[in-house]
C-alpha cells in the first residue's frame, strides 16, 4: 500500500477535526516519544508480547510520525531510503556483518 | 512512493548485515525509543528545529518502525488507516473540533 | 547522602548559567525523555551494559528529575515515598507476589 | 530528606512483592523510558500541565531510577553531584552563561 494513499486520509481526518493547530513539529515529536512509550510498555518486563497490542501502539507512533513527516514537507519512505544511503556508508557490510557494535567502534 | 519499494531495500539491507538476529520485536521498540529521543533533542529548548536535523532523526524513528512492523508480519500503511478508524469512534468531529481534551474526557 | 546537599548545589549550577529562563516544566519533562532515551541505549541491543556508561546516563535522568521536581515545589523523597504509598493500595503485597500483572489485570 | 530514608523504604516494597526478579538493569531502563513519556504526555499539547499529574508522574520515573541506581550499587545523589563536576568543565560559566547551546558548539 502506498503512502499516496495514507496520507490524504491522514490529512483529511486532522482537518476535520480542526487539530492542524495542536500539531506543530514540536508537539508531534513529543507525541512520537509519547507513543513509542507506550510501545516499549508492551515489552516492560519480558520480550513477549501480544501482537495485537504491538500493532496498535505501533499504528500510533507511526500515525505521529506521519503526521511530522507532512508537516515538514517530506515523504516518509524517501528520507527512509534517503537516511539508509547514509546508514550504508557507515555500516559497510564487511565490518558491519553479524555485529552490533556502534558505528563510531567498528 | 509506496511501502513496497521500501520494504524490500530495507530487508535486503539487513539480511546483508546479518542484523535479523538482533532485531527481535523488544530491541526494535527500544530502538523507537531510543530515536525518538533523538528526534524529541531537536526540540529540547525551544519549538524550533532545523528541518535537515528532523528530518534524519525522523527517518530513523520511521526505519525502526517499519522493520518492527515488518518483524510482526503488519503493512505500516495498514495499521495506520485501521487505528484511524478506531480513533475515529472515540474523537467524532462533532465533540472533538478544535479540542485538543483526551476521549476520555471530552 | 540528603536531597538537601544536592539541590542547592544544582540550583547554584543553573544559576551561574542563567539556564533557569530554559527550564520551564515542559522543557525539564523533555529533557527528562531524551536522556532516558540515551540510558535506554545502553541496552539497545542486549541486556549488559557498562556499569560506568549506565551511571552517567542515570546521572542525567536524575538531574532532569531533581530540577523539575525542585521547579514545580516538591521534594523528589517526598514525592517518591507518596506515590509508594499508592501503589501499596494497587498493588497489595497478597496479589502481587511474583507477578509482573499490571494492577488493573491482577 | 535524604535518601537513606527512602532507599530501605523501597527496597522493603520490593523484596515484600519478590518484584526483584523482573528488576534487571535492562528491565529498570525501560520502565524509566516508559514512564518518561507518561510524564511528558503532561505537556503534550501545550506547556501548562496540572502539578498534581506532574507530581505523580515524575514519582514513578523517580522511583524507577532510585531502584536502577540500587541495582547498580551507587548513590543517587552521589552520581548526580558526579556529573555535575562533568558538566561544569564541558560547560564553563563565561561560555555557557544564557545560552541553552550544546557544548559542542560553544
Amino acid at each position: 500500500m502506498s503512502n499516496e494513499s495514507v496520507m490524504p486520509t491522514l490529512r483529511e481526518f486532522v482537518i476535520e477535526r480542526d487539530w492542524g493547530q495542536f500539531h506543530s513539529a514540536a508537539n508531534l515529536a513529543k507525541s512520537i516519544s509519547i507513543e513509542s512509550g507506550e510501545l516499549l510498555e508492551c515489552f516492560q518486563w519480558n520480550d513477549e508480547a501480544r501482537v495485537e497490542r504491538v500493532k496498535a501502539e505501533l499504528a500510533d507512533v507511526l500515525t505521529y510520525a506521519y503526521l511530522l513527516a507532512d508537516r515538514i514537507g517530506v515523504d516518509p519512505n524517501e528520507i527512509v531510503l534517503e537516511k539508509l544511503q547514509e546508514t550504508r556508508t557507515k555500516y559497510p557490510v564487511e565490518k558491519a556483518r553479524g555485529r552490533s557494535t556502534k558505528y563510531d567502534r567498528l
